[in-house]
């Protein structure tokens, strides 16, 4: 039995970044990893460009003001200046619209006055390049402006689009399968029979894959016949990641372990000192990974956000560790007589100013799931750990970071 | 010219939670939130059931171990018990199968040892109850397990699944439409011509919205020509909200206030002190929120964020104030003169424990979505302030809650 961090090491090592790359539109590029660096294939701003609505001039000419200007020409944004401001002369502009040669600087319509005979009156100074976006002073053409490796948020899909590049290589992201096993499963549409229970595991792993922004493939229940599991497990080690729940502990009927290791799988290891979840074997074959999750609800969402989720993230190109770690004071005292395991308990932590607390929900193990729906995030007691003083600082570990209560360690 | 206070409460008192549903599968239910409550249609765990690989056994016959008993029957999970155990017998359970008649704990199978004859020797004693999760004790039938309007995460789809909903009543989102106008515009794909820049602004509107969950859908870009506005108007104002970036300036070509006052819409608002980000117009026609947002991509960006986002949860029917705002210190002195405007100043923002600092990033105004790329926050210098000091604290928002530097005020 190895412990958390040990089995964390190894799976996050074993983890390559995909290889593959995906072309992508705009509309599809949220938060995916760059996989090329990206130039511009233009100045931004393209010209020197009015950032008000107003006139362009030249500044020498308001020394005295008010001063009268003929208004040679009107440029609407999206038109080009056919004329050059000489002195005296004025060229009326829009926001967005291109600077005429020969003026330096716009002065604000809210300073200014219209005239009859194309004249306008311009009552107050400014300085050179006032009001005026230069020319490329943003990006110069053939600027790197995005590098491969990056991250696209909103900023960086606007830049995509400013400097044409309307598809863009991005990473590939892993390709996931989902396995559930067990002759007691039956899917959320069915009746249970005496004996039977539903299978969820298999709908909360979709999930966290989803939060993670993949969709996985879900292969369905392989019931414990070995023809069933061979076919199913062979299907899911063509993905990048396979995740099959149940059938891995050592009851005489869960094949999972042998047939997997028939199947040219080569296990690193089958328990880990961790409570929930013991029961949790991780293997490799080539570059798949695969992990074989407990049965039990609570135990299979604890092995995914502690093991899976960080191979998952680090796979997809993304460099920071994306565990929701950080400290919290008790709201109870805790005592356990073995303290061989790492334990994870459904806490509801709530904050307030700086100060965080994690409160224990009602907790009937691993199966629990209810006690889930009442919790946003696990209390860690680390191995060799055998007591929690009540108002002490301990480990917790959130659902989400958009909790109002997330304050990171 | 209104506050920012003023302007958010304006709009997000206008936004109304979407009275629409939607009835989705559970791989399509991640983060929407629960229009019904959902009730349990069987007791969970529906039998009793062994936690463990062993055997099911009379704990009073254990009081002098070792002792050996008859294994009357082998009971895998999904299978039925059909024996019931008496005084000096036992039955072998499978983890998750069902605990037959008349025993009351399970002996796990690592303190037995099996015997000839369909014996097995018992090494240790157990509590009445020991490695049994009782019929119902997370879920009674007919209990209720999810209320209406809870966020939907991995644990709340684990329980629709266990609880027989593979369907669920969840309410719709927002339909968002995005409208760019300006006759200065070209799309992403084209090479732009003097005068012209190319259309970013709707790129970074959808993914904003995407990051909220929602597909909006895009309207394209409408020349500044009354018709060809009128006709998207038209067709945006069909949506909950309604995105339109340029044309709201005071310029002689900008139609779009005029043209969203001939369809119906009530303006509120046409300027707000908030830099960059002024000429900002927000109106309503029936429930439909119109919003006219300025045609420079950065004030583009900071005006969805400050005021679109926070409406579009609210009407998802979201809780929390999704804002992540915080405090950090300053790595620079600012001084401006007038102080009229919220100011909003793209930063990197690091930290370091407790510690959060702000340090601008170069950026030359409000179409310079290249600094953007290089920030992950902005800093906010609050209207009536002219001046900040190096090392105090200010106020920040970050881009994301996912950014290790995030620490909420």
């Amino acid at each position: 039995m190895i412990s958390v961090d040990e089995a964390l090491k190894i799976i996050v090592n074993k983890g390559e970044v995909i290889d593959r790359v995906d072309l992508v539109g705009l509309d599809s590029a949220y938060e995916r990893i760059l996989a090329e660096d990206i130039y511009s294939d233009i100045d931004i701003p393209p010209f020197n460009k009015s950032s008000m609505d107003g006139y362009a001039v030249i500044s020498d000419d308001l020394v005295n003001i008010p001063v009268d200007l003929k208004v040679i020409e009107e440029i609407p944004a999206g038109y080009f200046p056919k004329k050059t401001v000489k002195k005296g002369t004025a060229a009326k502009v829009m926001t967005g619209a291109p600077i005429p040669e020969g003026a330096d600087a716009v002065v604000m319509v809210e300073n200014t006055e219209v005239l009859e005979k194309g004249m306008v009156r311009i009552l107050s100074t400014v300085k050179k390049g006032n009001n005026i976006s230069k020319k490329g002073e943003d990006v110069i053409k053939g600027d790197k402006v995005l590098t491969r490796g990056a991250v696209l948020r909103y900023q960086e899909i606007s830049m995509l689009a400013a400097t044409g590049n309307p598809r863009v290589k991005v990473l590939s992201q892993p390709r996931v399968s989902i396995l559930a096993t067990g002759t007691e499963l039956v899917e959320p549409d069915k009746v249970p029979v005496p004996g039977q229970i539903r299978n969820s595991n298999s709908y909360s792993l979709f999930t966290q894959c989803q939060s993670s922004g993949i969709i996985p493939e879900y292969l369905g229940i392989a019931v414990d016949d070995e023809h069933d599991l061979r076919k199913k497990i062979k299907k899911g080690l063509d993905s990048d990641i396979f995740l099959i729940s149940g059938g891995v502990s050592m009851g005489d009927y869960d094949f999972v372990p042998l047939t997997l290791k028939e199947s040219g799988v080569k296990i690193k290891f089958e328990k880990v000192a961790i409570k929930p979840g013991k029961p949790f074997l991780f293997g490799t074959k080539g570059k798949t990974l695969i992990f074989g999750l407990p049965g039990n609800p609570v135990s299979t969402l604890i092995i995914f956000e502690v093991f899976v989720r960080p191979v998952l993230k680090k796979m997809s190109g993304h460099s920071s560790d994306s565990q929701l770690k950080g400290k919290a004071r008790i709201g109870k005292d805790f005592n356990r007589k073995r303290a061989e395991r790492q334990e994870y308990i459904p806490v509801s932590i709530s904050r307030s100013g700086v100060e965080v607390r994690a409160t224990p929900v009602e907790f009937h193990g691993s199966a629990d799931m209810m006690a889930l729906t009442k919790a946003n995030g696990f209390l860690v007691i680390p191995a060799g750990v055998n007591k929690l003083t009540m108002g002490g600082m301990c480990d917790v570990l959130w659902f989400s970071s958009d909790d109002p209560s997330y304050m990171p360690a």
